[in-house]
């Protein structure tokens, strides 16, 4: 595949930098051994690329951070990688309307920052908050820790500028905070995961700023505790601005990379913060009340900020924890929230029987978790087993009612369960809004919907 | 037309009875001389008209309490209507995920309650919430007026089920907190106002109720002060639950029906409320703080939920008042808030150059009026002139970044500027969505998008 001349002087040439953009950050990603990168500048780039590439039938990847968990963004054989991440502009930060009109690649951290000078605040919150990019969140519809009060990315965006298959631009939603003229495409493309077209500026709604969270850590004898408290906590009219929870493995995995002061003989930890303007601490002392009454063996309540990130330094270590413990692929299930402890036990119960060890810990408060499933990179038949056990997992989250992907997104890793999640019949609907947006199918092919 | 042997029974040929179902509460909608009425009472129902109408390119008019203000749900001639408004089972309300499962046809207000009797809250309230039901409210997307806290019925649809053209059924969305598996197919069906299929059911997310509110209201002696107190209080870190404005036709307009207290010389109304628990006296006094400082002439504010009644009083009256004071064609339009000044000032301007008389009040707090243009039904020039002013209003709004429609949907009334807000790339797409969805054009035809 040779790029036209027009796109060459944003290419990727020396082999050691385009290595950096053929993989994301999904377990067992391989970079493919032919595929070219345009670094996008400007909106006419991203034109340039899906008019050349719609005219040749050359699969595109959009691309942001490439801190993507569910493989939507590695390179594909003969296809470009289109970067979107040096379009870093926030082009318009409006205080009375609280909006924000920003480029792709503008990272979610900066975002909130600038939200923050004018004391607004824009919500969604990865765990990759601190590199990930807005556009890579538009495209998965990117959760994170705020979720149980804030909701998720889709509830932010009014409106997009999206280069569709073929080079056209077209825009979507509104500005205003209300707008019901035609049909809601703005939704279609968030979480659409590249799928239909390529963000290239979204319009974001901010809402005051809160204060700055207090936080309770409560430690658990048992799950079936644990779970009643977030049931308690879950029907509070303050709702919890975190409500973040650990099993034993998880906290044996944080323990493991340095003493957080996590007991060793705990069932789970609960950790939740509140960030209600001028009621932190009047509502931390309730949902520390809660978390007792709920049965929890020890309950460490943060009087300051300081403190707060100190009792939260467990739940963000747990990442290494978790990577220091071994190679492991990552769920990303959500249940009602009610039949949590039920996963959580089934999960458990799938390690007992067949050896793989698995972690499950996540977003608590939405029935959302990432349970992991350790296996031995060297040892095929082990990878083969964690595999077995990742799908039994699945299985059981979808008899609950269940989703497969509460925010990480389908991607390549959980496209042979979509099936089994939405319906046939549902399925081919996606299929042919797919095809209609993407006729020659270049769209980061493959993704979502398996060929 | 005749109806299927099948379809007969649930069909209604009482004449009188069956006139009661040709019109909505749109102006000047005309009841055809030829159509049907299927009462559905199940989805098999709902399942059969859709069968026999793609067989025989039937058109269908999806109906609920036909309390919609844009035409969108008017008989066609030689159509079905198929109401829906029999549907009336909650068959779900689960207080710890706080989510309930309803049928199409539950009225708005039985939804608040019984959502209240387990200390939740299902926001979405527009002035018709009474009568109104939530299949109607879906289809069009509605608001009303709490939308500037909570927002629209869209932010409080996790899923539906829906007939599609030819009587296939589907399921969207989720019943989990979160869920990004595949395209947002539900965010497309609602708002889509019937034109891509039937919702038979819907799974809506509650909150935690909020206090009863407690109101304040003020007037003004300009446009502009009431324009800074409602960017004052958008900027509050707790938003006010209600920022309605009348201006001096509409405050005219009521007093007219009954003296509710408002002066005679005032520019504009302002009235605010607030519901948060444990902390409305607080707010309130703090709003009417805010009030007072952007210059108020008079501030009124109620200590408890009674007074806070008899403040809204008034604004309750506009819709009667604008009734009695004659025949009128009712806006949606939607601005940037701090356009709103403006947005009045040319409503003014253009009333005064035409001579038609024009209100302009409404969701203040959303930048979200109704103006209505007054105009003598026995005289066709007024009607002309009224026309002629309310598409003028229509071109200010979108050269403001506008939309012709905040809440009340597209239907018929709106179709002709569609095409100016969204443009011509964005309007073939949603065509073509539509076209997929609908190959032979059967479900409510000629409502959003002109043939």
């Amino acid at each position: 595949m040779t790029l036209p001349p027009s796109l060459l002087d944003r290419s990727v040439t020396d082999p050691d930098v385009k290595a950096t953009y053929a993989v994301d950050e999904s377990v067992g990603a391989i970079a493919p051994d032919t595929f070219e990168v345009v670094r996008a500048r400007d909106l006419g780039d991203v034109v340039d690329v899906l008019t050349h590439a719609q005219a040749t039938g050359t699969p595109v990847v959009p691309q942001g951070a490439r801190s993507g968990l569910a493989g939507g963004s590695v390179a594909l054989r003969g296809g470009i990688v289109l970067s979107l991440a040096g379009l870093t502009d926030i082009t318009e930060l409006d205080p009375v309307e609280a909006t924000a009109v920003v480029q792709p690649g503008v990272l979610n951290a900066d975002l909130k920052a600038a939200a923050a000078a004018e004391g607004l605040f824009y919500p969604p919150d990865p765990a990759s908050s601190a590199f990930c990019t807005i556009g890579g969140n538009v495209a998965t519809n990117a959760g994170g820790l705020c979720c149980v009060k804030y909701g998720v990315t889709a509830d932010y965006v009014r409106g997009l500028q999206v280069v569709l298959a073929g080079g056209e631009v077209i825009r979507t939603g509104r500005r205003t905070a209300k707008g019901v003229a035609g049909l809601d495409l703005t939704g279609l493309f968030v979480g659409s995961e590249g799928t239909l077209g390529v963000v290239t500026e979204v319009v974001v709604k901010l809402v005051p700023a809160p204060d700055p969270a207090l936080t309770a850590l409560a430690t658990f004898g048992s799950l079936s505790a644990a779970s009643d408290a977030i049931v308690a906590l879950r029907r509070e009219r303050h709702r919890p601005s975190l409500l973040e929870l650990l099993d034993d493995v998880s906290i044996a995995a944080v323990q493991a990379v340095s003493d957080f002061g996590f007991p060793g003989d705990c069932a789970a930890v609960l950790i939740v913060s509140a960030d209600r303007p001028g009621h932190t601490g009047e509502d931390i002392a309730r949902y520390a009340g809660l978390l007792e009454a709920a049965g929890a063996t020890e309950v460490a309540v943060a009087d300051d900020a300081q403190e707060s990130d100190a009792l939260l330094a467990g739940r963000r270590a747990l990442h290494h924890g978790l990577v220091a413990k071994g190679t492991h692929f990552i769920e990303d299930v959500c249940v009602p929230v009610q039949r949590l402890t039920e996963l959580i036990t089934a999960g458990h119960e799938i390690a007992a029987r067949t050896g793989v060890e698995i972690s499950m810990s996540g977003h608590g408060g939405d029935g959302n978790l990432h349970p992991s499933f350790f296996y031995d990179p060297a040892d095929e038949a082990s990878r083969h087993r964690a595999e077995e056990a990742f799908g039994e997992l699945v299985a059981v989250t979808l008899s609950m009612g269940g989703t497969i992907t509460g925010e990480h997104g389908v991607g390549s890793l959980k496209a042979r369960w979509l099936p089994d999640e939405v319906g046939a019949a549902s399925l081919e609907r996606q299929r042919a809004v797919k095809a209609l947006f993407d006729p020659r199918g270049i769209l980061n092919p493959g993704r979502v919907y398996w060929s």
